[in-house]
């Protein structure tokens, strides 16, 4: 029998937020405690077609199923009328390796796995009465932190920063239309809100760690490559605390890699945001936290096998 | 659109030896010339189902398709009525990153590509007179290298090795049912034909080098990893000239990397077979060879390929 392949539209209708974020938080804490396979991704690169396509696979052990995920980009497609992204993660038994299922969901899980999770670690990490919230950038993951968190704790206001204004724009109309007060800003004050999560793919810092204010909790989640780069070294030099989703991960191509690098902390200074989830954390007052986000495969199959759940009880 | 998935049944319907061999020797020849891209695969461990995952991603250079094979084994499966191994093609667009199908193939176009490029190998590299034919095994793949090698060269007298007398037993009738002439032998028989295949799990080597004799042929396929070990170094000592399917997969996990540590041979001893394969090679009298082949991932890339443009023009 061949293994049943179920569409994103199927993937929607089964999926529910509360759904995807007990996935998510169970999984960072099963992670933070080694109870999770992560090995190191696959990469190929298709220099004439601008593509590439990553493959990754997890595991929370002892869970009955893990996935292997396959995931390109090929960024001149926009100009043949086709989107940037393909993917689909396949579910397969941890008990028999027979593959259960083939998710055709065309990056939506990871989007959503993503979302959730920054929206859990800055819910967690900011001062309880944090009011306004920057999000730096304007593409799906703008949107969805921005959703995401606001499922999570209410918020004054959205300040939204991005390069073109047309899309900045754009952004604030959605996120005025879902009820949340959003305006464009300028990087210096978006830098000042009580909470900012930058979503780029910038490879200089996007922000100033002297515009981040005394108090305030920062999520970064666009880098995840060495080359990128969205926070400055000197904002974790300013941080109490730092926390990352996988050290070694984070070490190897995220921010906190960069300012270990930069001298601007020790390689030692982190938490994992798994355990700040478990138990309300300590927060004393005028510290600046960061929280650095970049992605770990065993929430794919965390996510992956809820969502089977449903679709195939 | 979901991607199509083809079932066993229709990708054997839709497959030749041809279309096998010509995909198989095309992409020997076109690695040995560096034009394909073939990443470190990626690999996940199952200790308490005594089960495995391997990831595996190739692409021929400039051809449309690339392809990201799972696979799984695990090895209690058959107490429970399973088969031990399962697994997937997923054929991906070069040109956009679309997933342009799945060949539920279940191994068997692994099987099949690594059959051809055993047979291809030891064709290619055997005295054109060569009679006799040992395989140690009993397993799928002896089964296919000595059918494989049939439709390329007429053989003799087949020499079957196994540790189960039953097993060799069974797999010498199969092969005189096929119009070979088979029937079991020991190991230093099988050791002293004219053409030797090694297809066995072993983590020993399965015959001496001493009972080898000049102007044999020798081509191993089971050792595909570290702890694996088929054919003793003393045999690459004695080999006039050694292929290797891919320099550094040999090098890491074949028995050419056991040769090169123990001091049996260099690391710059070999020539990659697929140059073997574009022309007829230079046999001095006398002279023992060797082909040490761990499998090239894209060769899969190149047959699922060719699979596909049947099942989908």
């Amino acid at each position: 029998m061949t293994p049943p392949v179920f569409d994103t539209a199927a993937i929607v209708r089964a999926t529910t937020p509360e759904m995807v974020l007990t996935a998510v938080r169970d999984t960072l804490i099963a992670h933070a405690h080694g109870r999770t396979t992560v090995p190191p991704p696959l990469h190929l690169q298709f220099p004439d077609a601008d593509g590439d396509c990553h493959v990754k696979a997890g595991w929370v052990t002892d869970t009955p199923d893990f996935t292997v995920k396959i995931a390109t980009g090929f960024y001149r497609n926009p100009t043949a009328g086709l989107p940037t992204n393909h993917g689909l993660v396949c579910v397969v038994s941890a008990r028999t390796g027979q593959i259960r299922a083939i998710l055709d969901d065309q990056g939506l899980l990871t989007a959503w796995r993503t979302a959730a999770a920054g929206a859990l670690a800055t819910h967690a990490m900011a001062r309880p009465d944090a009011a306004t919230l920057a999000v730096f950038g304007t593409g799906e993951q703008a949107r969805l932190q921005v959703e995401w968190l606001a499922r999570l704790r209410p918020i004054d206001t959205v300040l939204v920063h991005g390069r073109s204004l047309d899309k900045t724009g754009a952004l604030c109309k959605e996120f005025n239309t879902l009820g949340l007060h959003a305006r464009p800003a300028l990087a210096d004050e978006a830098a000042a809100a009580d909470m900012v999560i930058t979503t780029t793919p910038a490879t200089v810092p996007v922000l100033q760690a002297g515009h981040v204010r005394a108090g305030a909790h920062v999520t970064g989640i666009g880098t995840d490559m060495p080359h990128k780069s969205e926070l400055p070294p000197g904002l974790f030099a300013r941080a109490a605390l730092i926390a990352t989703d996988d050290h070694q991960q984070c070490l190897d191509h995220g921010d906190f890699g960069h300012a270990v690098r930069a001298g601007s902390t020790t390689d030692t200074s982190d938490t994992p945001v798994g355990l700040l989830l478990e138990r309300p954390i300590e927060r004393p007052d005028g510290a600046i936290t960061v929280a650095d986000l970049t992605g770990v495969g065993a929430l794919d199959a965390a996510v992956a096998s809820a969502v089977l759940r449903e679709l195939a009880p």
